[in-house]
């Protein structure tokens, strides 16, 4: 199969390597307010034999979902089901930046968080992002990569032009999330939900 | 001009009265398990001379960004800045339903609420919902038009296959929205921020 004529950057010619957004949105982040990652890691430079980069669609063979499984339940979804909700994804440009961590070595995904973006009429039809899905294989806990996928959303919101970045999470985990510029704000920091 | 081939139901031929979905989404809703609204309001019988309606490009005529000015800061926003937000939002099919009640006698756009939806790979590509950006106009408050237009959103949302809806307040609202089905889910009901 010959190359694409027009091809996004940094992205190999087989289809199933195309990613969900373009991924030098990521390389050009710029890392310098943030004070707290250690050895100088950025999403650029995540350490040996590390990449953070957008989903794409052979991360289906890397163990994306099955890293989901940690989080919450996934289902069996077919590798169909999978690269049609992609392609909605992506279709739906400035809306979803499912960012990945993979680990060279052995070819798999080892944590994933997701920046889902709404537009709105308020606030000069602004865009409102939120956190979504944050999760690190259990194998690689507790060396910053939390810190790592988690940030690198924060600082990618902020360049996609979102006024306000929000997550929902446990008591549990609000710690983890203050130490990342995430704030309670008093009187307003309620959610609320209904299950179907 | 003549009228297009094509028009989908309940629809004027004016380009200005295109709705953002489907009306009869709204239409076929089943109020039939609410049992707190008074005077069998529903949906489709919002009371005299009003209209529950999916929000259109001529409602920006109607009020409908000065009603959301009594949300939150709205901003000075063109028409063509609109319309180009409301086309944007129409092209994601499926994610945005921002529902209005217009007075017909007077032809203003006096409540507004939105169901905005997030598509997921967890839970079996799941789509996630939120109720966004409820306001009833200050001289309308007080007639149940709060609840119909939550509930509206709150059915429009089992309809449109969400596994979950959700919605982020201030302390002072948690009893309204207790009142309509939404439930803070002890231990789970944080929401954090970051502003930019
Ligand atoms: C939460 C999670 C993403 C953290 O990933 P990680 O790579 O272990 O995190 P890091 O190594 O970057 O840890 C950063 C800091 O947060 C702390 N931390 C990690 N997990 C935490 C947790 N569950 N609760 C509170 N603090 C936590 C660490 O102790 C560390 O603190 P330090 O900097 O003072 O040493 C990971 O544990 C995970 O995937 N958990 C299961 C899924 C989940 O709960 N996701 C979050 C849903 S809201
Ligand atoms: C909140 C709001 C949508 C309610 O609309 P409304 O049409 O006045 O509400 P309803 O007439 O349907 O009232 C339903 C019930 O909720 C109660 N209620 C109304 N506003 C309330 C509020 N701010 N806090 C607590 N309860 C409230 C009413 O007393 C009524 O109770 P009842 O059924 O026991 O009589 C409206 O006041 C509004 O637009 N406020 C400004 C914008 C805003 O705050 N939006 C919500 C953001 S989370």
């Amino acid at each position: 199969m010959g190359a694409p004529d027009v091809q996004l950057p940094g992205v190999g010619p087989e289809a199933g390597e195309e990613p969900l957004f373009d991924p030098t949105l990521l390389t050009a982040l710029d890392w310098t307010p943030v004070k707290y990652m250690k050895n100088g890691v950025t999403s650029a430079n995540p350490g040996q034999g590390l990449l953070v980069r957008p989903l794409c669609k052979a991360d289906y063979d890397r163990g994306f979902l099955q890293l989901l499984a940690q989080l919450t339940k996934v289902g069996d979804i077919s590798r169909e089901k999978f690269e049609e909700r992609f392609d909605t994804m992506r279709r739906c440009g400035g809306h979803y930046y499912v960012t990945v961590i993979e680990d060279l070595t052995c070819g798999k995904i080892i944590a994933s968080a997701t920046l889902a973006c709404e537009l709105k009429f308020i606030r000069d039809c602004a865009k409102r992002g939120r956190l979504e899905d944050v999760v690190v294989s259990d194998e690689y806990r507790g060396r910053q990569l939390g810190k790592l996928i988690v940030t690198t959303i924060n600082l990618l919101a902020k360049k996609a032009g979102c006024y306000k970045l929000g997550l929902d999470c446990k008591d549990e985990m609000k710690a983890f999330y203050s130490s990342l510029g995430y704030v309670s704000e008093k009187g307003n920091d309620n959610t609320m939900i209904i299950r179907f």
